[in-house]
C-alpha cells in the first residue's frame, strides 16, 4: 500500500465549499457518522448522524388515498460533535475560521485539520483538530483540538458541549431528493465538570439514544483555560450509544483517546488487506477509488438492525431512508470485501418481513411480501407512490442479492435461516401481483403499471428490468429449495413451500414475458417506451438538468428520456445472456436517451462500454463515476455522498475493466482494461478466498493471497486455484 | 303544467336523514346557495354557498415536484342564513327540533317547512319555515317564520342573527370528493336594532363579500318578544352582495320579501315554460327529473365570472370547484333549455385563458393553452395530477362545448369574440402536446401518459376518448375560421391565425390515431387497457365499492377497470359514427369492466343502451341516474348534488330516449322511448325556436311552440318546421 494513494487533502479539490467539504470527509462507522462540519459554528443543529436513530411525522397529501404511506421517516439531526467555542481573555470570541490543511488518512481512518481562527478583533490563534472514530469500538469517536499562538499570543477559554433543540427551521424544497422534516427530540442531560452525559428521546417513535461527551483529561468542559505559550492540545471522547427502546446501561466501559484511535487503526488495516486497490497512471482516479470504498465501509450498518442508506452517514439527504441501492451496488461490493456487512445488510431485511408481508396486502397482493421502497424501519416512507412504492422491483433486487451473496460466500446456514424465506416470500409477491394474458396466441405472465429503476417513466406495462428480475425471482425458489434439500433441511416445510408450489412457480418463470422489439433489435425498456417521442434533446438547456427539477412529471413521462440505466441495469446483471450485437444496439439506442440524472447510472453504462469493449466510452464513464461526490458533479453532494455511486465505481473496475461475475461455481472474468490504464490491480474475496487479480494491457492474472482455494474462468477457460497452484495468467490477445 | 309533479316533499324519501336532506332541499340562484340546514342550529357555520368566493390555502405535498398545483382553492363556508334562536319566558332554549312537512314547489321555487320545537322542559312550540331566493333579484334572500302554540302557550323570544368564525375544525379525510381546506375569514359588521350588515373577506384571496341581514318588519333582530296566542309571523331579509376586490355600494336597493317571492315565482314561470317536461306512468320519474332540472338551473353561474361547480351550490363537495362536467353535461343542457346560461359559462372559461396559457407552458406545451382540470380562479388546484392535470381532455371537452353551442344557437357574436380563440388554443395546445410516431409504416399523431375520463386507469398513451376529442378539437379551426370568413371578420388574424396553420392542424385531424381492438372489433379505451387482467370483480365484496375509498390506486390501475364511461362516452358525443354491430360489442365490453362509481357514468350508459334499444338497461340506468341524489345511492350526497349526472339525467331522456343529436344545420331524433313509458314530453329551445317533443311507444311528435322554424331530421329523413307547419309526427315501425 503506498501512502500517499490512501491520504486525500485539500490539494484534490478544485471546490472547496465548506458545505462539500462536510460531506466529504465525514468520518463513520456504520453505526454512526460525523459531518466535517466546521468546528467554529456553534449554532449548527446537525452534523451527526446515527443509522436507523428517526422519528416520523404524518405525510400530508395534497389529495390522499387508500394505502398511502403514512408516515415520513427521518433520520435525526443531532448536532455536530465537532464544534468548540473560543474566547479570548478579554471576552471576544474566535467566530472566524480559515481552514489551511485538511488530510483524510484512509489507511487509519484519521482527520487532521488545520485552522486560522480569528476574533472581532482582528485577532488570530491556530487550531489543529484531530479526529477519528471507532470501528469495534463503535459508540465512540475522540476529537484533539491543539492551539497555538496566531497574532493574539494570551491565553484562551475553551468550553466544548453539545447544544440540542436550537431553533430548528423547516426548509420548503421541491427537491425530492432532500430531507422534509426536522424534528425536535427531548433530552435529558447531566452536567458534571469534566463530562456531558445524556439521552435524547424521539418524539414519535420513542428512541432512546444515550450520548456521553467527556474531557480526555478531566479537565472543565466550559471556559477552561488554554495557554498558547507553547502548544496545548486538549482531548474529548464521544461516547454514541446504540438505540434503544428503553435505556439501560448505556456505556459500560469508556475508551480512552488512545484506544479508540488504534482500533480505527487497526480497522483499516485488517479492512485494506481486503479489498486493496491501486490503479497505475492515475493517482488522482486511484485516490478517488479508494476514497469511495472508504465512504462504503464507513457508511453501512453492521448489526442487522440497519442497513445502507442513500447518502450513508455522510448527510440527510434522502432522510436517511434505505433504498434498493443497498442490494443492488452495496452488496455485490461488501459480498466481496466484507461479507459479514453483506450478510447483516441482508438480515435487516429479514427484519423487515412482517411489514412486508402486510404491504404486500395493501396493495392487493394476498401472498407473499411487498418491500417499502424507502424505508428505515421497514414500512414504506415513500410520499409519491409513482416512483415510490410502483417500483416493486425491490422485491426481485433483495432476492437477486440474496442469491449474490450466496454465491460469493455458500453461507448455508444464511440461506437456512434468512435466504429461503426473503427469497420465497419475494417470489410469492410476483406470482401473485402478475397475470396470464394472452398476446397473438402466446400465453405470457405480464407485471402491470410498475416503474422500472428509470425514474423519467412511471407505471407502465412489463418494464424489462422488472420482469427480467422477477423471472429471476422466481427461478431462485426451486434453486434454493434443492440446495436446502441437498442439506437436509426442514426449512421448506417450515415455510409451507410444497412441491406443487415450487413446480408452479417454476412453470410461471417460462412464461415471464420480457419486451423485445422486433424493429429495433433491441429488449424495449417497457411496452410502451419506444413509442413515445424522444426527448426533445436539442430544445434542452444544459441548466433545465436534472429534469426532474424543471419540467412536471406529466411532461417527462410522456416522453422517451430515462434518468438512469434500466434494461441496461439488468443486461449488466445477467452478463452474457444477450447477444453482444443485440448488447451494442441497446447501449447505443438507451445511451442516446438517457439523461444520468440518477448517479446510479454512469457506472452500469461504463460496464457494459466495457464489455463492448468500448475504451473510451469505458475510461469516461469511470471517471465521472469515481469523481461524482469529489468533484461535486451533481451538485448535490452538500446533501450527502452517492452511496450507490461510491460501490458503482469499484463495480466499474471490478466487473467492468475486470469483466468479473459470479457464477453458480465459479468466479468469472472477461478482460476489458482501457487503454487509458497499463496497469490496475484489486484485492477480492470469493468463497472465503482472498484474491488479487491484475491488469495489465496484455494480460490478466489471478492469485491466490490466501484461502483453500476456488475455481475461476478467464474468458473461456476454467481454471482451479488452490495451494499447489496459486496463480493464474492469461495473456489478452486483442 | 300539473302542480303535483312539480312539488317535492318527504313523502318521496325512504331515507330522510338530515344532512342528505339539506342538501336535496336546497335553494340557490347560480350566485349563492342556501343549504336546507335545520333552523334550530346555531353553532352551525356553513350552510350558504357563494358561487366562486373561496379562499386560497397552500397545497403540502408528501413530496413535491416541478409545476405542481401551489395552492388549494376552497369554496368559503358562509353560516347558514336559516338558523333561528328561540326562548321561552323562563329562559329555556327551543333546542330541538323535528321536521314535519317539508315542500319544495319547484313551479315557484318557494320551501315551505314545518317544525315542532322543543325546549329542555319538554314544552313544544310550532314554527313553520317559508324561504326563497331572487332569481333576477341575484342578491335576496328571503325567509318567514310563522310560530304557533304547542304544549307551550307564553310569549317566546326569537333572535336572528349571523355568526362567523365560530370554532372551526379541520376535518381529516381519504375521501379526495370532500373538501379539504377550511377557512377562517374576517367581517367588519354593523349591528343595529332591526339590521346587520357586513362585508366579509377572505385571509388570502383578500375578496370582499356583503351581507345584509334585515328583518322584513323592522323589528329588532334580538330578543324579540312573539305572542303565541295567534299564529305569529316574522319575515327576514338577506342580502349576499356581488363578490368584490373593493367593497362599493353593496346594496342599492333593498326589495321586499314579496318582491323577492314574486321575482322567484315569475323565473320558474318563465324557466319552465322552455324547459317542461312530462313522463307519464311513473310520477316518481317524472318528478325526479324535474327536480334535476330545478337544480341545475339553480346551480349554474349566470355571470361570466362563475361557472357550474361540481356539486352546484348545494354543498361543499371537491371545494366549489369546476371541472369538465360543466362543458360535457351541463353546456348541453344549458343550450337547449337556457342558452344564455350556456354562453356565459364558457365566457368564463374564456376568462380563464391568460391562465391557461401560463399552464401549457409549465407542461412543456409552448403553445395554445391548457385548462386547468379543477379551478375556481383558473389556476390548477389539482393536488393529484395523475387523475388531475393528467385528464388533458377537458381542453377538446371546452373546444367541444362552444361548438356545441354555436350549433344550437348559432351565435355568431359568441364566436367572434370568445369561441374562436378558445377553440383556437386549445387546438393549438394539442398540436404541440400531440407527437407524430411511425407504427408499421403508418405515420400517426399520437398523444402520451394522459388520463381519459376512466379515473381508474391513469398515465396511459392514446386514450381513445381523448384522442377523438382532440382530432374533433382540430378539426373545429377549420370549421370556424371558414365561418368567420364568410362573416367578414378580422378575428383569424387578430389570433395570428395563417392559412398555413390551419392547413397543418387539419393535416393533423387526419392524422390523429384511434385505438382499435382488431380481436375484439371495439375502440380501445387506450394502448394498454385491453391487455391489463380484468378486475377481480367475484372477489370484491360489496361494501368495497367505491374502489378509490378500498384499494391503492396502483392497485386499481393495474387492473381492466373503469370508474365510468370513458370510450362510450365519446361513442355517446359522436352518435352515429361507429357502426351498431361495433357499438353493441363496445357497450358489452365496457359494461362488464365498470363499476360505475363515477356518478357521470350510468346517464351516458344508458344513452347507449338507448341507441342499442335496449330497453331495459336504458330504463335501468336512467332509473339510477335520475334517482340518484335522491335516493343518495352514492351515498354521498350530503357532500352536495351530483349536479354532472343531473344533467345527465336530462340527456338521458332527451339524447337517449328522442335519440336528439346536434347537426350542423338541422337537430336530429331517433326514436327510443323504453317500453316502460306510454308517453313523454318534454320541450327545448334549438336556434331561438322553442320546440315540444312527444313521445308515445308508436309516434314521434315535434311541434314549433314558438320561433319562425328550423329543420329537423327524424331517423333518416329531413323536415322542415316553420310558421305554416308547426308540426310533424312520425309513427314508429319497431
Amino acid at each position: 500500500m503506498k501512502t500517499k494513494e490512501y491520504q486525500l487533502n485539500l490539494d484534490f479539490f478544485d471546490n472547496k465549499q465548506e458545505d462539500t467539504q462536510k460531506t466529504i470527509f465525514s468520518l463513520a462507522n456504520g453505526h454512526f457518522g460525523v459531518e466535517a462540519i466546521n468546528p467554529i459554528n456553534e449554532s449548527i443543529n446537525y452534523g451527526t448522524n446515527v443509522n436507523g436513530y428517526f422519528d416520523t411525522g404524518e405525510i400530508t397529501y395534497g389529495e390522499k388515498a387508500f394505502g398511502y404511506a403514512s408516515e415520513h421517516q427521518t433520520i435525526v439531526n443531532i448536532p455536530s460533535l465537532r464544534t468548540i467555542y473560543i474566547q479570548s481573555l478579554n471576552g471576544t470570541t474566535f467566530d472566524k475560521s480559515m481552514l489551511k490543511e485538511r488530510t483524510l488518512d484512509m489507511k487509519t481512518g484519521i482527520l487532521t485539520e488545520k485552522f486560522v481562527l480569528e476574533n472581532s478583533s482582528g485577532e488570530t490563534i491556530q487550531m489543529e483538530v484531530t479526529s477519528f472514530v471507532g470501528q469495534s469500538l463503535k459508540n465512540w469517536y475522540g476529537i484533539e483540538y491543539s492551539f497555538a499562538a496566531g497574532t493574539y499570543v494570551d491565553d484562551i477559554y475553551i468550553t466544548k458541549n453539545i447544544i440540542f433543540n436550537r431553533d430548528i427551521k423547516q426548509v420548503e424544497t421541491d427537491d425530492p431528493r432532500k430531507q422534509s422534516l426536522v424534528q425536535k427530540v427531548t433530552v435529558i442531560g447531566e452536567q458534571e465538570q469534566d463530562s456531558y452525559s445524556c439521552v435524547i428521546k424521539t418524539q414519535n417513535t420513542n428512541l432512546s439514544l444515550p450520548i456521553l461527551l467527556k474531557s480526555a483529561d478531566e479537565i472543565n468542559l466550559s471556559n477552561y483555560k488554554v495557554s498558547l505559550k507553547k502548544m496545548s492540545k486538549v482531548g474529548y471522547i464521544f461516547g454514541i450509544g446504540d438505540i434503544q427502546e428503553n435505556v439501560k446501561n448505556p456505556f459500560l466501559q469508556i475508551p480512552n483517546l488512545d484506544e479508540i484511535k488504534a482500533d480505527s487503526i487497526s480497522f483499516w488495516k485488517n479492512t485494506w488487506e481486503n479489498s486493496a486497490l491501486s490503479i497505475d497512471d492515475s493517482p488522482k482516479l486511484n485516490k478517488a477509488s479508494l476514497y469511495n470504498m472508504f465512504q462504503l465501509f464507513q457508511s453501512a450498518g453492521r448489526d442487522g438492525k440497519t442497513s445502507l442508506s442513500a447518502k450513508g452517514l455522510s448527510g440527510t439527504g434522502y432522510e436517511g431512508h434505505y433504498f434498493w441501492d443497498t442490494e443492488m451496488y452495496g452488496i455485490p461490493y461488501f459480498a466481496h470485501t466484507s461479507p459479514g456487512i453483506a450478510r447483516n445488510l441482508l438480515i435487516y431485511r429479514f427484519n423487515c418481513l412482517d411489514q412486508s408481508r402486510k404491504r404486500a396486502s395493501e396493495l392487493g397482493v394476498d401472498k407473499g411480501a411487498l418491500f417499502a421502497w424507502r424505508t428505515i424501519n421497514g414500512l414504506e416512507a415513500s410520499a409519491y407512490y409513482p416512483a415510490g412504492t410502483a417500483q416493486y422491483h425491490i422485491d426481485a433486487d433483495i432476492a437477486f442479492a440474496v442469491d449474490y451473496y450466496y454465491k460469493a460466500t455458500k453461507d448455508n446456514e444464511f440461506i437456512e435461516k434468512y435466504g429461503m424465506e426473503l427469497i420465497l416470500e419475494t417470489a410469492r409477491f410476483w406470482k401473485g401481483f402478475g397475470d396470464y394474458n394472452t398476446v397473438d396466441g402466446q400465453r405470457q405472465f405480464e407485471f402491470h403499471t410498475v416503474t422500472g429503476p428509470d425514474e423519467y417513466t412511471a407505471l407502465v406495462d412489463n418494464n424489462y428490468y422488472t420482469n427480467r428480475m422477477a423471472k429471476y425471482n422466481l427461478s431462485l425458489v426451486k434453486k434454493y429449495a434443492d440446495i436446502l434439500k441437498k442439506n437436509n433441511s426442514n426449512k421448506t416445510k417450515e415455510l409451507k413451500l410444497t412441491d406443487e408450489e415450487i413446480i408452479d412457480l417454476d412453470q410461471t418463470v417460462k412464461d415471464v414475458y420480457l419486451p423485445y422489439n422486433t424493429d429495433k433489435g433491441i429488449y424495449a425498456q417497457d411496452d410502451s417506451f419506444l413509442q413515445k417521442p424522444v426527448w426533445p434533446f436539442d430544445k434542452t438547456p444544459k441548466e433545465n438538468y436534472p429534469l426532474l427539477l424543471h419540467y412536471h412529471p406529466l411532461t417527462i413521462y410522456r416522453y422517451q428520456v430515462a434518468k438512469q440505466a434500466d434494461t441496461l441495469l439488468a443486461e449488466y446483471l445477467f452478463a452474457g445472456e444477450t447477444p453482444v450485437d443485440q448488447l451494442e444496439r441497446e447501449y447505443d439506442y438507451y445511451d442516446k436517451v438517457t439523461t444520468h440524472d440518477s448517479s446510479l447510472s454512469k457506472s452500469i453504462y461504463g460496464i457494459i462500454a466495457a464489455r463492448l469493449n468500448r475504451t473510451d466510452e469505458t475510461y469516461n464513464a469511470f471517471k465521472d463515476s469515481v469523481l461524482m461526490d469529489l468533484e461535486n458533479s451533481h451538485g448535490n453532494t452538500d446533501d450527502g455522498l452517492h452511496v450507490a455511486n461510491l460501490a458503482g465505481s469499484w463495480l466499474s473496475i471490478v466487473a467492468g475493466f475486470a469483466g468479473m461475475s459470479l457464477c453458480d461455481d465459479y468466479l468469472s472474468f472477461e478482460y476489458h482494461l482501457p487503454k487509458q490504464f497499463s496497469k490496475l490491480k484489486f484485492r477480492m474475496l470469493y468463497l472465503n478466498n482472498l484474491l488479487e487479480i491484475s491488469l495489465s494491457q496484455n494480460s490478466i492474472t489471478i492469485s491466490l493471497i490466501k484461502g483453500t482455494g476456488f475455481k475461476t474462468k478467464i474468458s473461456d477457460t476454467i481454471y482451479e486455484l488452490n495451494s499447489e497452484n496459486k496463480k493464474i495468467t492469461q495473456v489478452v490477445t486483442k
